[in-house]
Parts: C-alpha cells; structure tokens; sequence
C-alpha cells in the first residue's frame, strides 16, 4: 500500500481523473474482485481504513499486491464523496475507460469458444441496473457478448458495473450503430439468427428451434418492449408462458427466463 | 370526479392518512390499473391535470367511474409531494393499509386451485424492488402467495407494490413468524415440501422431483444467501446451473428462473 498521488479530482458522473486521463470508477467488493481474477487494468484501489475483517477484501488486497495495483486506505468519508448514492463497502477502484469490444473480434472469441454463438441485443433499455441484471445473467449462462444500440440505451455507468456484481470485467459488451442493419449483418455474414422477446408473440420460447442455433436474443425496455421495428426485423418473436392477470415481467427477470431458456435447450441436445 | 377534502395529509413513509384511519399510498399505472382489476377498495385516485392521453389512463378513469372511486384532478407538485423519489406517472391512489393474508387460508385458497400448491418464501430479502420483481415472477407463472418473515425482510412498501407492477393486487402476501416452525408446519400439516435456492448445492434445480410436488420455494437475500438454519431446514437444496466466471444472480432474476423451472415442470407432466 502506498501513498499515492492523492490528487485525483472527483467527475461528475462517477468519472475520476488522474493526470488528466479519463478514468471510471469500479465500485464495491465484487466488480473489484473480477477486475482483479480478469486482470484488467487498475489505477488505484482506495479501501476504507476502518472496516471489519473480511475475506473478500483480503483476496481483493492480495491480488492487487501480486499484480503490483496501488492500494490506498483513506477515510470512510473520502469514498462516499466518491460514490456518493452508491453502497461502495469500503472499497472504490479507479480504472481505465471500460473496454468495450468491437463485433467483428466478439463474434469471433464466440465462433472460438465450442458453444454456438449466444449474443445478447438490449433494445431500448435504459436502466442501469436492469444492464447489470442482464449482464450477470448473460454471463452465467455463458453468453459471448452483450450488444447494446448507442441511441436510447445505456451504458456501462458505475451503477452498471455494481449492479453486474463483477460480470462485466468477463463479458464483452459491444456498442452498435443501426440495429436493424447490425441483425441483417449478423445473420448474413455469421448465419446468427434473431430472437426477440415480446410479450404479444403468440409462440412460446420453448417452441423456438432456433435456440440451440447461433443466436441473438434481443430484449426490450421496461414497458415499451421491443421497438416496432426492432420486431420486424428479428427472425422470430417469442413471449414467456404467463399464467397471471398483469401478464409482464421485469426487464432482468424475462431476459434471465430467457437465458436460461436457451442455456437448458443446448444443454439437452449437446 | 369530484373535488374531495383535498385536506390529507402525506406521511413520511408513503403513508396518507384520510379522516384519522391508517392508508397507503400506491403509485404509478400499472399499481393503480389491477387495484381496479381485482377491486381493491381504493379511498381516491388523484391524476395530474395536465397530461397527454393515455389509454391506460382511461382505461383507470373508467374503471373508477364504474367502482364509483373518488377521482381528483391535482396538480404535478401535489403528486411529486405525496411520492417523493418515485416516478408517479402522474397518478397516485390512496387505500386502506395493503391486506395481508393469514397462512391457512393463503394455503385453503392454494389447495382450491387445481394446480399443487405453490408459494414462495423470501428469507431476509431486504429490497423492495426485489420484494416487487418476485412477486409479479410468482404472479405470473400462478404461484399462490408469498410468505414474508417478519424479521430481517422487507413488507409491502410503496415501492415493493410499484416494483410488482399491479402483482401484488393479485397475489397473497402472507407475514409468518418463525421460518423454520413454518416450514416444518407446511410439511406436516400440509404435505408442502420446502425447496431452497442455494448456490452451493450440488444437485441443480432441473433435477428436482418435488417441482410438481405441492411445494414452497425458498429465496434468500442478495449477497447472504439462505441463513443457515433455513438451509438445514429445507426438505432439498437445489442451485441454478452457472458456467460462469461470476457465479451468482441477482435475487429477483433467480427467482425468475427457478419459478420458471417449476413452471416447466409442472406443464411437462400436466
């Protein structure tokens, strides 16, 4: 642990330059801890200096040391100006910009990786933490990447980051221009097919053939579910069975069923 | 409409007291719209008086007309006074403090449905999104009501019954005292098995047989997990498959998921 240069100044949406480089924070024990296990890079660690002892902390402490990240103790009140609205835990990173992927080199880490391509569109949606749900659950499923429109989307703020719990440190998060193109691409040039989930779709994803196959799953907003033509453009449109009276789940939770969906249709045929 | 007291008061949780007698608040759309559905008493709807048409809004007004609900027209301010820090969409209703269930006839009421009972159980869920996204899952897929410790768990906030998106209109909330008496009770009295969610089971949920088995479903908390003595008191422990790096969800998405299982289950075999 050492000094530091002690000057980093606070931005205002959770940015935090040192020597005037562009930096993000990474907030709370576990993306820090999935920072560290990716080996991405880490400007400073800054834990609180009084705190309860806590194995996940000390595993946080000792991969810093093994891979040389300067770590500071400061007082609790340095991080809540830090992060202030955010539950930190004593902890606050300061990373590079989050890095995220392009298509072409995300499609092929999944050509690569055995499994059919699982590629997740987020359509619209415009919650932090609803990206973060999301994440998490795209990388427990083993999804290659999280594709995400620059218009009415999010994203990756440090909300995201916290809410993904340190999914994001492994998941390739790509920014895309027109999303209607983007699917016709993927499709033409990587035989990847698009299905999209919408409540209104009188087929059941349990009925989709096309899950064991290359695959985008496209989600859509809270509330306003997929954009008009966002529906016309992906190969199939499949809802959730719902038995209820209010007939719509959140965001995460549908696209989590869907995951999952997914995950146990490759895992009975492979 | 009519123009009302207009003399409430707005209390410092969410509450709303009318005349002296304990209300609530609930808040948003959605909330309001299966209030009306599943004829809730209500004591009045206040709209914002400017806004742009709505279907959703009329399909409120009508319904309030019909139930012979007191409507007030009021302006923004009023609404962003009475439900500080959330997103009214320019309606707030004021009814009677939420109506919790009692176990047996939550159970009496379960048995009548056809379907093996199914509940939910959330051991020390403290979030009330949390609260909100499971119960509109469990509403969903037909689960019979959702069983809330007292201790270290969340009630029905404002912010739960925002969340559950009208859910919890539908659904049986039931507070229970002791978990483990509880559990232990449903077993002997009522032939319902306990199945726990628990990341560190080795057996995974899809290999359970007790899903068409009348059945409660345990959710521990975000983070903790089930408490230790909820875990050995359930009849089996089951965890969601994970090929991840991360290894957890979030709660209201594993929820989604192992309630979904259920679901598959039992429509496989019904």
């Amino acid at each position: 642990m050492s000094g530091g240069r002690g000057k980093s100044r606070s931005g205002g949406r959770g940015g935090d330059r040192d020597g005037g480089r562009p930096t993000r924070l990474v907030i709370g024990r576990h993306p820090v801890r999935e920072l560290l296990r990716a080996r991405r890079p880490i400007e400073v660690i800054r834990l609180q200096d009084t705190r309860d002892p806590d194995p996940l902390v000390d595993e946080i402490v000792a991969l810093a040391e093994e891979q040389k990240v300067r770590v500071e103790t400061v007082p609790r009140d340095r991080l809540d100006a830090l992060a202030p609205d955010l539950v930190h835990q004593g902890l606050v990173a300061t990373a590079p910009p989050f890095p995220y992927s392009d298509l072409a080199g995300a499609i092929a880490a999944a050509e690569r990786a055995g499994d059919p391509p699982l590629l997740v569109l987020l359509d619209g949606v415009t919650d932090p933490h609803n990206l973060g749900a999301i994440a998490r659950t795209a990388e427990a499923v083993g999804a290659h990447a999280l594709l995400i429109p620059g218009r009415r989307s999010v994203s990756v703020t440090p909300v995201a980051e916290k809410a993904a719990a340190g999914a994001l440190a492994h998941l390739r998060v790509v920014p895309i221009g027109n999303l209607v193109r983007t699917l016709q691409g993927l499709h033409r040039e990587h035989g990847i097919w698009s299905v999209g989930l919408d409540g209104d779709a009188p087929s059941t994803i349990g009925a989709s053939r096309l899950l064991t196959e290359p695959l985008v799953l496209v989600v859509g907003a809270e509330g306003a579910g997929l954009a008009h033509l966002t529906r016309e453009s992906c190969d199939e449109l499949v809802s959730l069975p719902m038995r209820g009276r209010v007939g719509s789940l959140n965001a995460s939770v549908a696209a989590g069923v869907a995951l999952y969906a997914v995950r146990a249709a490759r895992d009975a045929t492979g």
